[in-house]
């Protein structure tokens, strides 16, 4: 029997653990948008798993196909051997997502983590190249591994790395200067002049929207000049969908939109449907020269993810699923604007796209403040950026109206209670 | 409706795929130490998942308890919030395996692979030494991530990268040179010359077994050794036990009979129980001294394998289940031992410990075209070392006497007519 | 007895000889600012040893006091033994540049060329600082062994060098991008944002004209801005004057105008005085951390170039030298200026400092041929910048009115004609 | 005027200055194999410039062409510019040393230093091989610049790099581990392993003789069979010959009794004949892929050097340079057979070759003691080793008998008096 008060956690756990410090409980039971404790307390939950539940917790359907398969001992784990669930996964995947879209991408089954996929992105670029630089842009966040460490730009983990990360030149991201200096034409300045220190890379490697970066929405326009910049080089474009894609900002990828066509795109955390671990890598075919086993793992059959995810393609056959998703963005972006307006005290700026929005206050710690406050009041909401001075909201796309509203209400009223905190101390 | 053909992953699926081309067939069911594919045909599994199914397949115990949690919806993802699940794996973890051993260990939760657990050791000894070198070990394999694969031998792999791979030494392994040739002792003049040009590392890791170098064997009194090694240098040592470790070669780690004492401990592959990811990193409390947060990742909380590791336990609240294990390697070493007698042509040799033992043959290809007989016949079976010259025999530790007879049988068959087979070429 | 005829040079001499290829005959005999060669041809020298004879040839003082010494056999090669030789210098040194500039450094004595200070001018900032990484500047050019190598911009260079350079983050130089474009805020906005991928360095390296890299010339106050961001961040600011220091841009140092206060100087090329090997490091003595023989090399006691160093230091001793200098500089201001505007058909611009200027042109090869016309014509003149689009003005220091024109007077023949030639083309 | 109290170098020079604290005088005139200080003290030199003065301080006839040459205004300075001095000496060196050795080498004249050479080689070995991996050996010594240094084994000059040193792989070197053990036996079996995680380099570089690494002689049967092995597996082999080279191990190059025929040659040091800064690449016709300027140099075009080499090269027409060195090494190693007899307290162990010869001893900093009593007693002698451990005779090759026993006569004085302190103590 587990007592609610984390002493086993403090006791057993390594210090690296993060999140439990921000949400101090222990979770018990979830549902669609909602989350338990172990004393029945409910939490609404606007963080979805940083991206990993976008439909929510325990969809009934995918529940109940998962239930069946281990009821009838389908096969658990299976490396890259063929398993019927995974043909299944294979087929669906390429008739609902890749087909209509006129897309023609090899899939690679990776170790079942986001850094994972990035990692095998990035020897296969340089392996298609042969050569050995990559250019990542400011504030992007590709994972922990030392090859997805090199091109994530946060210091703090940076410097976990212990050694010097290398092999990568950072580029500003779009907006990263200012508003109005052009980050495309500085770029290829670098790459015109020979002179620049600045090699041809292998790939330019980058999020649309991103997510632990601050929330920063690169422009449509952006996306596609450097594909542009990316072409006329000879370079490979990578875009790491791991966190904006499935749906998270309005489209089953999030640079759809922009129009543009990557080489290699990144597919992790809510591709699995429910939460399970599996990542994809999607490849140009013309591209993928790997060898037989020439980047391996052993989880890279997890079948209980197929079933999972084969079922949650079912929300993209139609194009109800991406209109509701619309609807609910607006709704997300009124009720910040609001804020913003509302109290200005906040020094708020609205940030993001789709179910991937939030607000940026440059007041130091105001935005943690509000995410503790908000959890207090059975709100999960997660920060993010360089000082984590953006709070997010992240909620499940499947998340209903009645939802949305109560975490609205929440986190109107965690501003609220703050903002009039800090006016009583500013007097 | 799926067929046999592999048809859908030839096209669909990345060339990168490898052991679908070994095991050629559409697998939909597993049980114990038995898999079925979708034409129903039978197959023993002598390969239980690189390691990683240990217990077997869809272990009824395991199983139950994981309907009945998906069944009244149980927290699938929670990254690293506290769950339920994960406090009773905690507390279970220390109660049968650490504190009988005597063990006194933080758990760390890295992403759910064997890489990720390596990753985060190898930046952990980073930064508690400040040092940035590593010392491996020839025919080391520890993933496929630019950190691990940093510290892997196999060249084809190594070659994957596309950068060198830096910050690293490779020294050699127990016998690498010869069976005479003492490598500690040339190991430790490279530390105690200011002139060789390798500077005191943080760390030097290490498999007891090597598995996919070959199965090769260190000596108990040779990791001792190195033990002593690090400890005059202020080396850290970490046992890489992801494919030795959770009972492979007769105890749960690997390492108890050597009567070392590392300083952290990667676990991966069967310690989710039934095939799940999950991935553990111990490390002395004294050098847990990660920041929040430092090293993290997406699917560090995948409660249906701390559900299922937590029940896994159990098999190690007596000592029953390791008194098997120890009886089933010496079946198995007498039946290699035996063909390597009976068959001179192989010019076999046993190597390995434990349910991880195999024979290596010098004749090229003969090991592969082994496995691939039995896979005809009905056994999976699985090669090793640089030139896939070792078959390794990876059965459940939970297999019965019928299956390891079985399988032996098979085995012996596939030997008897491709030595048959060389010979009338010979003639 | 040998011929003009280069044939032993091709016989026997490596295919990376360069300069013989643009100067294509066999130099015997040099004075002042003319060279001849076997065939007793004279030519005007606007090439100074790229920089390393700014007193230009065989200075009738310098030459005395050298076969004095030799006269007396002195001592030639003393490694850092302490000499008479190398005490006149060190004390002179003191005296004439240090003392009267209120400069306090240290002085290091690397091996005797430029590349060798650079070195070590990087290996004392990381050291200090404890940081791995440098920043340096688009088109600077340090030299060719790999620590210089990996802070030049150069790309050709850069690809000999054979491996991956690293350690290093480019930046851009005033007004790489345009003139518009401040590169100071776009450079501090990467220190100061934690996301940005870039760590704070070691030290910050850089030209105040960049010789190689196309005579680009940074605004005083873009230097004085430099050098603020290094102190705000604690950041070492290392001049590599090799090329634009002692004199050449008008005073001794060519940061003196720009009011700077540097950490390390790196100088070499016209320190030596008529040519000889010689390179220094200046050190704040704060920074001279040192441990004997921790950066060491065979000719770092160079007595010739000490002798003849010692002496070319009384051209200092007034202000004399500086005011020619700052005539001389005039005069090619005002020359170049009126052919770019008497040949529009060039495109030229202007660029560069002191008797270091130049003019680029945009026309693909026209900056080549027009140099080498001008050999044919009797006048050695070098090109630079990364497509070699810039002919440049370095004629020694010491050159008088009648040398100065009469390089004029070929130069402007040879652009004249060329310019004739491309429009006859052209119609 | 100066005096001789070291002031101004403590004063104004850094404290990475060396030699000057074992020979603690201001010198100021040298003459064959004596040196005198500013008080006239005379010194015999056993140290020769750490092998840059291998015919002696001043040598008349190199002394005579070189003030005919000045007093002619002869060129100083030529970059790689053609000059007459620069034809000559390619043509006497091809004339004297390559032919009569039937040896066919282009040569290119990098930076006049050793560590400039070396940088040369490794990366003309990595443009040829398109690899970046180079073997080196323990207690290898070749520069202090970033390339050189990496492949350098002395741990405290490592430190000095302040970043990683890569790229490289250290091996035993001949008797490092033990005399019995077989070190290429070892180094090959890495290289034939797949698994050794040791990739087969570009090249192996490597000095027949150790001089900084404490006088270790590599047995010319170990040589020979590291060129099989080079063969073997298309390696390239590097001789660093800047100092065993140049007549100090008896033949022109030190490797010549060895049999071996290196692809690359790297030569400094004595190669300039009077101690001026000079440096040889030798290269294998057709390695010579070099790009025009693609390594380049200031001073590369050091034209006195050219005239003293020249000159220097007549000692080597005859055989009978040859036949004395081999003399006066015999003598030689008779003195320290003799020492370390006579005096069993050193725990002695002669090392060595040629005139590069010395003693170990295991006595904590008793070499350096008989060093420093031995510079009291007018004669200069180094150490070397990883530990100081060893004192060395470098007298010039040209040193005469009565300048060999002097200089015996101190030494033997020095070890008397130290070993009879020693015992002293020692009751």
């Amino acid at each position: 029997m587990v007592n609610n008060d984390l002493k086993i956690f403090e006791e057993l756990e390594s210090s690296v653990r993060s999140y439990v410090r921000s949400f101090p409980t222990v979770f018990k039971k979830a549902k669609g948008y909602k989350m338990w404790d172990i004393n029945g307390k409910e939490y609404i939950d606007f963080f979805a798993g940083a991206g990993a539940l976008n439909y929510g917790h325990n969809d009934e359907k995918m529940k109940k196909k998962l239930l069946e398969y281990i009821a009838q001992d389908g096969i658990v784990h299976s490396l890259d051997m063929a398993t019927e669930a995974k043909a299944n996964f294979l087929e669906k995947f390429n008739e609902v997502i890749l087909k209509p879209r006129n897309m023609n991408y090899k899939v690679m089954f990776p170790g079942p983590t986001g850094t994972n996929t990035v990692e095998s992105a990035l020897k296969l670029a340089r392996k298609v190249t042969g050569r050995t630089n990559v250019i990542s842009f400011t504030n992007g966040f590709h994972g922990m591994t030392i090859g997805s460490l090199s091109v994530t730009g946060n210091s703090a983990k940076r410097q976990g790395a212990g050694i010097p990360l290398q092999h990568v030149v950072t580029m500003p991201y779009d907006n990263f200067v200012s508003n109005n200096l052009d980050t495309v034409e500085y770029l290829e300045r670098f790459l015109e002049d020979n002179g620049s220190g600045v090699d041809i890379p292998a790939a330019m490697i980058l999020e649309t929207v991103q997510g632990e970066g601050g929330i920063n929405a690169a422009k449509f326009e952006w996306l596609k000049r450097i594909e542009e910049v990316c072409k006329r080089w000879g370079i490979l474009l990578i875009i790491d969908d791991v966190q904006a894609g499935v749906g998270r900002t309005g489209t089953f990828f999030s640079f759809e939109k922009a129009g543009i066509n990557p080489d290699i795109v990144c597919l992790s955390k809510s591709i699995g449907g429910n939460g399970l671990p599996l990542a994809l890598t999607l490849i140009k075919p013309e591209l993928d020269i790997w060898n037989p086993g020439e980047h391996n793992g052993t989880f890279r059959g997890n079948n209980f993810a197929f079933i999972t995810a084969t079922e949650s393609l079912t929300y993209w056959e139609t194009d109800e699923f991406e209109k509701s998703i619309e609807e609910k963005s607006v709704k997300i972006t009124e009720f910040l604007n609001n804020i913003v307006e509302k109290y200005p005290e906040l020094n708020g700026k609205v940030k993001g796209r789709g179910l991937m929005q939030g607000i940026s206050t440059p007041i130091e710690g105001l935005a943690s403040e509000i995410a503790a406050k908000a959890f207090e009041n059975g709100l999960i909401m997660e920060t993010a950026g360089p000082e984590d001075e953006v709070f997010k909201l992240f909620p499940p796309l499947t998340i209903d109206n009645e939802g949305l509203e109560k975490g609205f209400k929440i986190i109107e009223e965690s501003v609220r209670s703050l903002v009039a905190s800090k006016q009583l101390v500013g007097q």
